[in-house]
This record gives structure tokens, C-alpha cells and sequence, in this order.
């Protein structure tokens, strides 16, 4: 196979639990968190500097539109279109999107589908799994990334793998919603559980076809918007109407969990969505006090703290085990190991239509 | 005595231990820590509405002129004359300022001498002590008031008091410089020590009398400098070089621990110079869960937290015994009983020549 593969990446979330940093104007996949690259940049470099890949196709959202090319056209990566969603609808229309778009240009499309706010360490290992799993994908498989789990997470769904189908590639037994702390640990003593990372790797038209006959309300009114779509130079606009009446649903819901020929390659790249601050502090480089910090901090006698400002200068004498983040108008303190209370922060601001979400 | 006396309203500090709310731009006077009013405000009022007292003078720094005037006029305080201080040069000068000026309208001129930026929430003791005071200041004496002590404090100078002259007034036998914390223990012991808390009350005739006697080169230079001073309605403006040539003194050092004739009046009237954070909570109004609050604070299961915010949302979750200090570009965060550290965090600012000082 020697076409190249089209990375699609998803940039339409706008999750808050990274809040007061991330928020709908500047959501998780446009910031700066693990490197001088944003989220976004991180992604579209892991399918850079290859003649394996095409330039990529990004679907977000229209408030981001600016941002995200310019993002994009700073490190190169410079996508062949910017499909821009009227609304969000969840992964599987977005992906639909993705595929029929592709098909304009190449009947053979392959996709990687990739979210836009992940971590991957390794990204050798994540290019030898992609090579590793396209004889299987060519034979119409859709296949997801299973990462090799390092702990009972209770927050992500699972994946129980089967038989192997061939160098790598096994087939899919069940996906699993989010599970309890006991039965995580479960699963990860029989070895035959992944994580389910969101990431993916299929013919378009096998997804299309796959779709079509799971969720044929999706298929049918992406297509309409498509058909109807406005287009100005690489950015595309779905038509608004048609696009809303999809159903919003995840590709997990929607596709994989009901479809027939779907395979997992299981893979350990040093994977994370850092869907927290906790997350982000494990990833952190530390200094000798186990703190890590970014942005103009001032710490004095502190450890195993996260402090980061993108702004403000941050001053912390004798704290222990905190996570401090501070923009130019908010800040949240919270000890290290509760990040996940920042969901009663946002109830809290979603309550007072908070100028800061 | 029915002359109205003419109070004093020293307002030339710019103290940092309340970074980051005070700072060159903004000191701890012009803020509003204790109530709606700033302390500026509050110390005007506690000399207003009363025919005992005629409007202020205040001894102030050019840079805040503006803001001076503005929150004295707000609280109906508008003072009759405002010395702007080329430079500042501790206490003794600003005092000699003021009755200089003072003299020139009235030979019999009274002066209570006021800090700008503490906290009295027994005015009325405050007043009687006045009261009490008048006719010994009448025959000559230098009066300093003398705070009952509510504990082994080492951050205060401590007056050893001795025999009644009358009517509460007792002679002062010496000033103490801070103690150590067994000393300031065995004073509290005796009973016979107070803090000198930096107000005082005297004719303008005895206090220039006594630092002419004492300190003639402060005198001298004053003197030269109000002599050739620029004058534009009720602000004043001492002439620069005459005045920058005065030692810079204190009027406990220069005048006070020097001189024969001076008294102090003890009085228990609930006084504090709110010298640090911790200060500050110890004073203000706490929520079911030890929490002092001001500002947008987002506060869940925390406990015994002082949190002020000047502007940026701040949300604090699970937090203990915490400062949290937020404006729009700095943040403090340290353990409460610990703020006098912010002395650190100005050191390293200053070696950083740091926009927020």
C-alpha cells in the first residue's frame, strides 16, 4: 500500500477540566501544556515528516477557525481542509464528514482518526502499529488503538480483546463502558483488556459503509450537509440544517460497538489525554522538589506542587501538594490528587454564566 | 481647651507585607481591607464629625495625590491641606511638616498624629483617651499612645510606663525596641508595658520645641523647606532640596525616646496595623468554616482559609489554612501563620525588578 494515509484530526471538543486554562474560547486542544507545542500542533506532527501521510483533515469548530490554522501553519502542517461544524455532534458525524470529504479526492482513502488533545510519548511505536495494522485495514477492518493500560483507570471505557487476526492486529471481543475501580483491576489482571484512546485507522469507505448500515440517520444527514456544503478555499461549511438533524453520537456508540469487522492493535506509546491536572502533573518534568511549574511562578520552600500561570506571577511559600493555576481572571487551588473536583468548579460557574468558561 | 484640635494623617508609607494587594502604586492606606472604606478613610473618620477636631492634614507621596484627595472628599474628610513629600523621609520630618504648617494658622495649634492604615474598632476609647490626654498636652507634654498589649508580640516597639502625671496619663520611662519573644513575655508580666502604636498627641509648639532641641538638623531642614515651598490650593509641596537634606528619622527616635516631657496614655481600643495577612484574618468576619473571604471567591470544602481576589475569579477546592491573595497579575499563596514570609517573595521580586512591587 503505498498511497498516503489522511490523518483526520477532531478538534471540535471544548472541555473545561483543564478550567480556568481551558475554556469554549480556548479549548484543551489549542494550549500549551506538555511542550512548546499547543495539543493541536503535537498531534498534527505525530503524521508529519512522512511520505506515509497526506496533509490532514481537521474538523472543528468555527470560533476556532483562525487559531487553529494558524496554529497548524506554524509548524507546518498546514491541512488540505478545515471542515467547520455548525454544531457539535459528537465524533461519528464529524468522522463522516472526514470520509466523504476524502472520497472527493481518492476513492482509496485510508484515515487515521485522531483526537486533538492527547499525549503520545512514543510516536515510533505509534507509526509501527499504523504499519501493522494496514494489511488488516485494507481487508475492510475497522481498527482501534487499544492502550496498554498502566493502572485500574476508572476513566476510560475498555476494550476486551480477542483472537488475532494477523501481526498484531486482534479482533475486538466487547468495548466496555467506563468501569469500577474493582473491575478495572480485574481486567487488567487478565491481560486482555485495553484502553479505548479514541484513536482509529480504517478505509474511509469502510467506516462509510459501517455507518450506513448502524446509524443511517448519521450517514444521511452528513451526506446532505455535505452535498450542500459552502466551501471557501480549504475551509469547509456543512450545510447547518441538514448537519443538525444528525443524531450526536460517539463513533464507539454509533459504530464500532455494533459493527462486525472491527479489530484492535494494541500498543504502549506513552499515551495520555490528560484529562486532568493530576494527569498533567504525572507527565510534568519535576525539579528536585517535585514541583512543576510554568509560566512566571516564584516558589520558595513548596514541593510536589503544579503551578502554572499564563500570566500572572504566581508566589507560594511553604505549600505542599497543591495545584495552582492561574490565568489573568481566574485561579483555582486545589490539592494534588482531587483535580477531578474541578467539575463542581464549573457546575459552580455554569450557575453564574461565568464570564470565565 | 475648645481650639479644635488638627489632626495629623501620615500617609507617605508604601509597605509591601501585604503583597499583592499593596504596592508602590497602591500601599496598604488606600486599600480597602476592614470595610468599605480604605484605611485612609477609615483613620479620617475616626477625627470627623465632631467639634473636637478640625478637617486633617495630611502628609502624603505626590504619586498618590490624586487617589488622596478622591477618597478623603468620598467620606465628606476633605482635608485643609495636603504636604506632598518630595521624598520620603520617615516620620519625624512628615510630623515637623505638618505643624509648621499647622502654626501658621493657629499659634495654639493641637495635633493628633494618626499612621493611615490601622485599625481602631474602639473609636470610642479612642476619643476619650484623647479627652484624657488634653490637659497634660495642654502644659507641655509629649503624648503617645500607649496600646494595652494582647500578647507577646515581637513586630511592636514597647513603651515601659511609669508614674501617673493624671487623670490615666502616666510618665513614659523608656522605649523599648522590638523584643525577643521571652522579653516581650516578662514586659506583658509586669503589666507596666504598652505597644507604641505611632500615635500621638501634642501642641505643635512642644514638638517643634523638643526637635529642635533634639534633631536641629530635621528641624532646620524643614524649616527651610516649608519656607520656600510651592503652594497650589490645599496642596503643598515643600521645597525639594532643603527637605531631601533632612536626616531621615523616625519621630520615636529623633524626638520621643530623647525628650523629658513625655507621657502616654494606655488605651485598650481594639487597635491593629493589620502588619500581615494573617493580621488581617485575624480581624475580619469568618463563614461557618473559619473562611474570610472577599472579592469573586468560589470556595467548596475548604476551611480556614483567608481568600481575596481584587479581580480574577479565585476557586478554591478542599483547601486548609491557606492565603490565597489574587489580582489581575499576581497571585500569594502560603499556609496560613506564615505570612510574614511574603518578605521572601519581595526579596526575589526585587532582585527581579518585578512590575508588581
Amino acid at each position: 500500500m503505498s498511497r498516503p494515509i489522511t490523518p483526520v484530526i477532531l478538534s471540535g471538543g471544548s472541555g473545561t477540566r483543564l478550567w480556568p486554562m481551558s475554556r469554549s474560547s480556548q479549548p484543551k486542544q489549542l494550549l500549551r501544556l506538555t511542550s512548546a507545542e499547543t495539543m493541536l500542533q503535537l498531534t498534527a506532527l505525530r503524521s508529519a515528516g512522512s511520505d506515509r501521510f497526506g496533509p490532514p483533515i481537521i474538523v472543528g469548530n468555527a470560533l476556532h477557525a483562525t487559531e487553529i490554522q494558524e496554529q497548524l501553519e506554524a509548524v507546518n502542517a498546514t491541512p488540505s481542509l478545515l471542515i467547520l461544524e455548525p454544531v457539535a455532534r459528537n465524533t461519528a458525524p464529524a468522522i463522516a464528514l472526514a470520509a466523504l470529504a476524502a472520497l472527493e479526492n481518492d476513492d482509496d482513502a485510508t484515515l487515521l482518526v485522531m483526537p486533538s488533545d492527547q499525549v503520545i510519548e512514543d510516536v515510533d511505536a505509534f507509526r509501527a502499529a499504523i504499519e501493522a495494522a494496514l494489511p488488516v485495514v485494507e481487508q475492510g477492518w475497522l481498527v482501534t488503538f487499544g492502550i496498554k493500560p498502566t493502572g485500574p483507570e476508572t476513566g476510560y471505557g475498555y476494550i476486551l480483546m480477542g483472537d488475532p487476526i494477523e501481526s498484531g492486529v486482534r479482533e475486538v471481543k466487547q468495548f466496555v463502558e467506563k468501569p469500577d475501580r474493582k473491575t478495572a483491576e480485574q481486567f487488567l489482571a487478565t491481560g486482555n483488556y485495553a484502553w479505548n484512546g479514541g484513536i482509529f485507522l480504517f478505509r474511509a469507505d469502510s467506516f462509510l459503509g459501517a455507518l450506513a448500515n448502524q446509524a443511517p440517520d448519521i450517514a444521511i444527514a452528513v451526506r446532505k450537509s455535505i452535498d450542500a456544503a459552502g466551501r471557501r478555499g480549504r475551509l469547509l461549511y456543512p450545510e447547518p440544517k441538514s448537519f443538525a438533524q444528525s443524531p450526536s453520537q460517539s463513533i464507539d456508540y454509533a459504530v464500532m460497538e455494533k459493527s462486525e469487522s472491527v479489530a484492535v492493535i494494541p500498543v504502549n506509546m506513552g499515551w495520555s489525554d490528560i484529562g486532568s491536572w493530576d494527569a498533567l502533573y504525572e507527565l510534568a518534568a519535576k525539579d528536585d522538589f517535585a514541583n512543576a511549574h510554568h509560566g512566571e511562578v516564584i516558589s520558595l520552600d513548596s514541593n510536589g506542587c503544579l503551578i502554572r500561570s499564563n500570566g500572572p506571577v504566581v508566589a507560594a511559600v511553604g505549600v505542599k501538594d497543591l495545584i495552582v493555576i492561574a490565568t489573568g481572571d481566574a485561579v483555582l487551588i486545589l490539592p494534588r490528587g482531587s483535580s477531578q473536583d474541578v467539575k463542581q468548579i464549573i457546575d459552580e460557574l455554569k450557575r453564574r454564566e461565568h464570564r470565565t468558561l
